[in-house]
């Protein structure tokens, strides 16, 4: 499947902190206010930066979003270690310890907290670039969870016998569904059971 | 908890229809765009309706939101029969007829289509009211699901030792997380995925 691009990351670091500063107000604006509801003239303000310069690293608000979801993404991954290549974890339970995480992650920062990701999902539909660039994100993250439930299935907790890719999927549901629903209710306690439910599904079936 | 109010529905049938026009309206363009993206206007304009008309419903932006809620609860709960108060089916697996309904609806009415309901949860943290009457309105959901758990419970496809209104939870957080990545990949296999870990998680466990 081919996704748009978004544009390539500029040489110098007064330019990369400028991207980097229009990137992250309208990432902020859009997960706060949603994808429709934030004009350019936001960001702008918001970041402190002119016309010129946004129009310099992105053609419009349609590139822009595009490098907002390659943001949630990067936000969504480097707050999960435990899905990091080669983080090969000590003997024990890991796809356990990445849920713990999560969890963990969300009480200590005071969440229920809205997937930074996530969030913006009800949105793409109003681009097909969109869309395909949030799918594409989202697909990557479930790699990295195939990658954490293979692990699993050689350390002995995770069903060997089923597609680490379904069940990656299905456990990335649970999250986003957890997430979402523990947000609305203002109740961790819902993620906790959501988490639990995902990694009981791919545990090894008796029997 | 309590919750904002819908104002109550007009005593006459052609106000009934007005206003029904305008929620009609109101809840495709916030499913669509988003509510921070939907104005008064627009919502005029689709629904053919005056803005005193408008006026004589709904005090504003902030009450119209709430009536959206309530309907798209009322469209989730009516494409769901099986979560009927008093639905008692015959013997069988009432669980997995219920997802597998889900399925089929979304399958043979082309989907993957996002929840009515769960489209607005990253949006409805703009105003607290809206916040608790998204949360009433999937307290809600979660009950009817319950419900149908604990028939489950009484036929023996459903974990008798488990609480039920928890289970209900992590089994709409599996639907909602479920139908949220099935829309964004455009592909009904991810809410199959989905679906199955929430029916296989509610099972009697062996021992």
């Amino acid at each position: 499947m081919t996704t748009d691009q978004a544009p390539t990351v500029p040489p110098t670091d007064r330019g990369r902190r400028t991207r980097e500063a229009i990137v992250d107000a309208a990432a902020g604006l859009m997960e706060a206010r949603g994808i429709g509801a934030t004009g350019l003239g936001d960001v702008l303000r918001v970041s402190g930066t002119g016309k010129s310069q946004l129009y310099h690293y992105f053609r419009g608000k349609r590139e822009l979003v595009l490098a907002v979801i390659d943001r949630q993404l990067e936000k969504v991954l480097a707050a999960q270690p435990a899905l990091g290549e080669g983080v090969g974890g000590g003997p024990g339970d890991e796809v356990r310890a990445w849920a713990s995480s999560i969890y963990e992650l969300q009480r200590d920062g005071g969440g229920p907290f809205a997937c930074p990701l996530g969030v913006l999902s009800g949105q793409v539909d109003a681009d097909p670039g969109w869309r395909e660039h949030q799918a594409a994100a989202f697909a990557q993250w479930e790699r990295r969870i195939a990658a954490l439930l293979v692990r699993g299935q050689r350390e002995g907790s995770v069903d060997p016998s089923r597609d680490a890719g379904e069940m990656a999927v299905a456990v990335l549901a649970a999250l986003q569904g957890g997430l979402m629903l523990a947000r609305v209710h203002r109740d961790l306690h819902v993620l906790a059971l959501a988490l639990d439910a995902a990694v009981d599904h791919v545990r090894p079936r008796p029997g």
